[in-house]
């Protein structure tokens, strides 16, 4: 998809030529590589996969752990453990807890008793949520009164589930880092995030007090040193009580790091190919206040804001489909006031674009 | 070959995607695009390249200007004018004095006759160059006395030749600029460069007076609003005296302009596909102070450099050959005196590195 996309696009001028193993038909990759159309864990696809490349890396959690295993048979691939924690919630929590990043507090629920003991244990309101194949606020429902829990595991595909305090939080904040095959590390300023029907809708550059600053870098550190990940991560964070309390973590470049493209001098996708590819990370300073705002389903008016040299314009060559992320627009402005105002301009623009288009349609 | 890559790196974001006409085997161009094999003047290559594009551009001046009357027999193409004339050192030379950039004192000569009258005419020293196909240094033959002159037809290979008067200059700057269908224009400030054996070695930001800089705004905008020019183009200027005077042009992208991938929010392969696209160009200020490092033959020693945060590596995928553009090294630093003294340092490295892998040939 548009992250493989955008890591060949960082990646070639390094010198690294990509093959994708995706089982889609990617309109995105195959313009910045060669595509080997395969399921994840195809045998042949995995064989050549192998046989044509120096280093495997991906850009979606959910791809087989143990397709790393195939690939990396003798030492375990620098991405396995942290894809085999990512991918299921409640490892993802005892992770976090075990190298002291503050979650809300939670349980795993199995059948209804469990439900009513996690109630009366954590108290309400709660939040239920699948423990794997989770993402863009599926698999998830809340709980406000004992009544909203009684059909929890027909609502949510009979799968084991985990509960958690539903904390009311401040804001939605990410870290976005690079930890290379050293140790050393590059950790971006901090994401403030808004969704929107659970799908991230816009990301700035943060401004928080300089102790959740420091948190979430002992945080970043804390935990890749723990998977002796290497590459790009990203951990979301609920900012409750002047606490980041860990949500969960992408072992990946991740969509609240894209305005690093237009904001830092190396940006995740960069850093990225750097770490697994054994180079060092490149830090440096912000180029100023950078925000970005995602394309999601249309991108209409987008080509209005190309006057505009504040603004970089990401297309990810997909064709439109509701809920679907199309694009992205980084803003690069000289104050964080000025870069809220721009955003919400743009924001508003490409609301206007998009009702505009819908009533037509 | 490296800028058609370029152009792709840069023009997919847009939402743009490439078709390369190469007839070389282009181990470039093959991975941001599809790639056809063909002459510039192949009538089906042609014919396909047609079909599949909106918009066809180069990169690259000595295609033959013809093709554009093929590609768009019913109105004139917006580079044909401008390759018709950069392919021709005389047409070129007229071109500048028509839209009032001087130029230093010479003529056109066919025999030897006319050698002699334009020696009496124009003074020593002077530079007899061939009218076509002269590029990185070749074809020019430096005439100090008369001596010089009596077998220059011979060694520039009996083609019809110019003679220029060999002014003494200051130093060689480069005006690199994007002009959009509506004429309006982004013109990147004066890079200055330093060639080694013919091949730009170094460009820099230049900070010349503030004169030299308006006589360059001046210059760019008046050559292709005459040409009625739609993309980026490059200006090489000696300067002399205090005056810009125009050397040659080149309707394309340009290596004095790399820098600008690093140093500026919108940079030349962004803005040339925002032009030829009829999109509007994208301005901004510089991040700070930049320059570029050609990698000529060998990359050996770039390595070293990925620890540098200011420094931005750009390989193009070639292999190794003498004389061969393989890549190239910005820097990014927050003064002048700064980026003079890395790229100092960096230059150093990299002949270091260069000498150490000869040696062990």
């Amino acid at each position: 998809g548009q992250l493989g996309r955008m890591l060949g696009l960082a990646g070639l001028p390094l010198g690294v030529d990509f093959v994708f193993l995706d089982p889609a038909e990617s309109p995105c990759a195959t313009f910045v590589g060669e595509h080997l159309r395969a399921p994840y864990d195809d045998p042949d696809a995995l064989a050549k996969l192998s046989a044509q490349c120096d280093v495997v890396t991906c850009e979606f959690e959910n791809v087989p752990a143990g397709v790393f295993d195939i690939l990396s048979p003798t030492e375990p691939h620098p991405a396995k453990q942290a894809l085999h924690i990512a991918q299921e919630r409640a490892r993802e929590k005892t992770a976090f807890e075990a190298v002291g990043i503050p979650v809300a507090p939670w349980r795993c629920v199995e059948n209804q008793s469990d439900v009513d003991q996690a109630i009366e244990d954590l108290g309400l309101p709660l939040i239920a949520k699948t423990r794997t194949m989770g993402y863009d606020g599926k698999g998830q429902q809340r709980v406000r009164a004992p009544e909203d829990a009684t059909d929890l595991f027909e609502q949510l595909g009979n799968v084991p589930l985990l509960m958690e305090r539903l904390v009311p939080f401040d804001s939605e904040l990410s870290v976005v880092g690079t930890r290379a095959v050293d140790g050393s590390k590059v950790i971006f300023p901090l994401s403030q995030n808004v969704h929107r029907d659970g799908i991230l809708h816009r990301s700035e550059q943060a401004h928080p007090d300089q102790s959740l600053q420091r948190q979430a870098r002992k945080h970043f550190a804390a935990l890749t040193d723990s998977l002796n990940y290497v590459g790009t991560l990203a951990i979301e964070f609920f900012v409750s009580g002047g606490l980041l309390l860990g949500n969960e973590f992408a072992p990946r470049v991740h969509n609240s790091g894209h305005w690093t493209q237009d904001g830092m001098p190396h940006d995740q996708f960069e850093n990225h190919i750097r770490a697994v590819c054994g180079m060092p990370v490149g830090a440096g300073s912000p180029y100023g206040h950078s925000g970005m705002i995602n394309l999601i389903g249309q991108t209409c008016g987008v080509e209005d804001l190309l006057g505009h040299s504040d603004v970089h314009i990401h297309l990810y060559g997909k064709s439109p489909r509701p809920g679907r992320k199309l694009g992205h627009v980084n803003v690069l402005a000289n104050s964080a006031s000025t870069l809220r105002e721009r955003l919400n301009d743009i924001a508003a623009h490409l609301d206007r674009a998009y009702q505009a288009q819908a009533q037509q349609v």
